[in-house]
């Protein structure tokens, strides 16, 4: 029978988080944990971001999935490394945990690295509750999937810094209040950075960019 | 410290979702347990198919979310029975456990009821792995998601029987392969019936509603 005790399980992902946190510290590595909805654009937001930021800074990507590396090889062409992390294997979890990614951080050269994209499992619930040691959390909400998605995932959108809404190329054809969204925004995390693009058709790409860039050089002293 | 024995909460979960089986039956209810991502569209096609059916039939609703009552307000309008369960007020757990189906079924008046529908929490992953003993297990996809859904999440599409691929208005607006979805699909569940709708529009939402008579009235012998 298996007996699993969920607070040590809790805590050692904790202990495990801050290790991270130190080994990025150490080797001069930015790390951002992307989190979404499935089908938010993660990835084709990480193949816009890759392109644009793969001339100034190394960077390297962990794929998380249940199943399939469909993800990492949509981003195969940038010829950067990527670890797939497939949580079928192990029992189809619904999100990333800090121990896993600190595998992976062993199987990268950190030497070589000066920005690591976590892409994680497609999950508005559960990563949220996982640290997993990075400088950066970032939430990906669409336009398609409406406003109310900060007050129905508080823990989410609580303790993501920024927020990517991503697909404003499709605002023309949505009942879409922007005034709502950022209503249900405020009420549960009124600092947060939002900045608003389209991935596929490169509107607010620039500021996100910038964003990230600056956040990067803050702390790699580039 | 909390202990949970997980072998015993899934046995546990599944007997209960037998019993749940033998009271539908009993009372002769028919039940649909919907699934999906957050923001696929779930309310707004509960809404228009409640609108269609309620002269027919007699409707029940259980909503499940982790934090608002913000899904049971909008169906509010039909006046029908709705039981709104926010798992943020045990835990904010990410998916509906038969325990509590069993509970909101105690809270109706089953004589009175010829339809639950049981709106799932928004989550593509945890409530696949939890029967709640329903008829008819049901994920509704929006087109915005993509076409890897299936793929990516296979125990969902593998344990559902139907499909709604709803937001077929923004096709579009998308690039977007029906066929790159279809063999998706295929690939984990050959035999799905999939069903074609626009909510907010109204396209194909006369297929969906026959569908479901067809399977109440098959149960409920009407």
């Amino acid at each position: 029978m298996e007996i699993k005790i969920l607070q040590d399980i809790l805590k050692s992902n904790k202990d495990v988080a801050g290790e991270i946190r130190q080994m990025l510290r150490e080797k001069n590595v930015y790390m951002i944990d992307m989190m979404s909805s499935p089908g938010s654009g993660k990835t084709t937001l990480n193949d816009k971001i890759i392109g644009k930021l793969k001339e100034k800074y190394r960077i390297g990507v962990i794929e998380g999935d249940i199943k399939t590396t469909k993800d990492a090889e949509r981003l195969a062409k940038h010829d950067i490394p990527i670890i797939q992390i497939e949580t079928d294997r192990f029992g189809g979890d619904c999100h990333l945990e800090s121990t896993w990614i600190k595998k992976c951080l062993e199987g990268f050269d950190l030497d070589k690295l000066d920005l690591i994209i976590v892409e994680n499992i497609g999950n508005l619930v559960c990563p949220a509750e996982f640290e997993i040691g990075d400088d950066e959390r970032m939430v990906v909400l669409s336009v398609t999937e409406g406003e109310d998605k900060p007050a129905k995932y508080p823990l989410m959108f609580n303790t993501c810094r920024t927020m990517v809404l991503n697909k404003i190329d499709l605002l023309p054809y949505l009942d879409y209040s922007m005034d709502e969204l950022m209503k249900n925004l405020s009420n549960v995390n009124p600092g947060m950075k939002v900045i608003q693009v389209s991935a596929t058709k490169g509107d607010g790409m620039d500021e996100l960019i910038t964003h990230i860039s600056r956040n990067i050089d803050k702390k790699i002293g580039m």
